[in-house]
């Protein structure tokens, strides 16, 4: 049986995948594949995605250079979530944060702090406008 | 500022939950919450979600006893994924898995393969109907 035939796609086509850095089990990012983008995916080996607010395939690191390259593809039971693991090249945030979870809610409230160091500015990353 | 103003949720006003355990740094569930499961999971240290499937308010374990004690909860820079630290009693997966994505697809096709130990039949969680 092909693993395509266990997953659940959403309305739209898309399925979250959550991305994940092998080496230190940082969890980098989540975005959203089509069928199209996990077939590229698989037979690049490299994460593409389909992006929901620019109704655009693209190809993680196209712009950046910080590109994913796979080293596993899990889905879950329900087959409507999928876990890649990578490698992941420099800051996977376009906010030049290794991962795209660097703030936390603050334990005493509702307000939240940041978790980690900006690694390049959004500039550097995509050079000045 | 609250970190509830950061948040985007979707149209059915929900956002995706990403769950990690914190001592294995292990992906084990992905699951959808509202403004009141984060609120309920926030003041009970205890993970709280919404059923799509049942349109049901739910605690994580309240039928296996697999509950997640919260450790931190981060979010991502678009503000529309939720990233939650947990520990883990017994397994996530309703499937007696530690993990929800305990299949990988295998690297010479679409086939794919089982990646961890059962660790309890659902029989056993859920006791014999």
């Amino acid at each position: 049986m092909s693993f395509y035939d266990k997953l659940k796609f959403n309305s739209d086509g898309l399925i979250p995948a959550i991305i994940q850095e092998q080496s230190t089990g940082r969890v980098v990012m989540m975005a959203w594949m089509n069928r199209a983008s996990i077939e590229t995916t698989i037979a690049t080996g490299k994460t593409h995605f389909w992006s929901r607010s620019r109704q655009k395939f693209w190809m993680k690191g196209e712009s950046s250079g910080h590109t994913q390259t796979v080293k596993d593809i899990a889905f879950d039971c329900d087959g409507d979530t999928l876990l890649i693991q990578v490698e992941q090249i420099g800051a996977a945030c376009h906010e030049g944060y290794k991962s795209c979870f660097f703030r936390s809610v603050e334990e005493s409230g509702d307000g939240f702090k940041t978790t980690e160091p900006q690694l390049e500015t959004p500039e550097q990353i995509y050079g000045k406008k």
